[in-house]
């Protein structure tokens, strides 16, 4: 399997943590995040939506979007339950994290490392920031009732939102703010075969 | 089963749409979008995110994000496939939908339809078509090499982005521009038990 990412990119770590935790091999492509190489003919054969990560198959069937690259990934694994309802809240806390987190903590965390937060990126960045407030919030009360976020077993919806959330304060987000979330962010990264963000 | 929405949400109909297809019967809640109800401590135990849809099982539980409502209603159904990849393929078709499409196009019909279209979100409104038209270029694409977004049979996957594609011109796309997206959304239209968002 060919892994096309970035290795700054939590989208694209989900993808690697994935296959740590499994024990899964594959070979790195590297993309600049911040070049044009998503935007050639070559890679839009892989992804017609020019964006990373995207995984090539053995048998060069392509998959791209990262949270259902790594439902793939994690199919028949002890990362997915099999209980149709269990299986439910993990997708939804799948789509929480594309919708209501990543577009706030990522994209607040985009402007302020890779863009070194310029003047006329204010308004965005600080517009960001309730948003990214609101979905820790939620984060925080979901940890009073569960050990995970789906529940009392880590499933791929945790490394979805793994891996934005431990860079949230490159995003101007104080984590000390949210001590159940800090404690889950703890919980994970004791993992076994756990790799962190540049290993 | 508690369906929590509002008849003009595109993301609501998903649950409405998916519903009439397979003949499952539900109680509908209205909730008004535009209104503080989703912001309730009475909702907020259905949905902690203070987000429509909801669904409210007839256990108590609750589920909530349209696209993991809707796989988890037509689980066992034709609407999702059996096979693991095409499975992913449904997923990922719908993470697209809420990161690249549901943003730019559900939002440039809320600024138009719901606020009037005022001048001061007269920026905001242009800035959403690039991504809009972006998405449907990756849709008319798709739709050159399969009937349906996710292969040659229908998915939760077509619901997903039928739900806002078939609203565009209310966001100010000329779907014309699509013709393998507009043959797409008749083919929707003519499923038996269709519904229409205003049925």
């Amino acid at each position: 399997m060919n892994v096309y990412g970035d290795q700054r990119s939590g989208n694209c770590y989900k993808v690697r943590l994935t296959c740590a935790l499994l024990g899964i091999a594959y070979n790195w492509i590297p993309i600049d995040i911040r070049s044009q190489d998503t935007k050639t003919e070559q890679f839009r054969r892989i992804n017609p939506n020019g964006k990373i990560p995207a995984v090539e198959l053995s048998d060069g069937r392509c998959l791209w979007e990262s949270n259902a690259i790594i439902n793939y990934l994690a199919r028949h694994s002890s990362l997915l339950p099999n209980d149709a309802y269990e299986l439910a809240k993990v997708q939804q806390w799948q789509f929480f994290e594309q919708y209501s987190h990543e577009p706030y903590i990522a994209v607040a965390r985009y402007i302020n490392v890779y863009l070194g937060r310029p003047a006329e990126k204010e308004a965005e960045y600080e517009g960001r920031q309730q948003g990214g407030h609101r979905a820790l919030s939620v984060m925080e009360e979901q940890f009073h009732t569960s050990e995970f976020v789906a529940g009392d077993r880590m499933t791929t919806a945790d490394i979805s939102l793994y891996a934005y959330t431990h860079l949230a304060d490159e995003g101007g987000y104080e984590l000390e703010r949210y001590p159940a979330v800090s404690s889950w962010l703890d919980r994970i990264s004791r993992q076994p075969r756990y790799i962190g963000m540049l290993d």
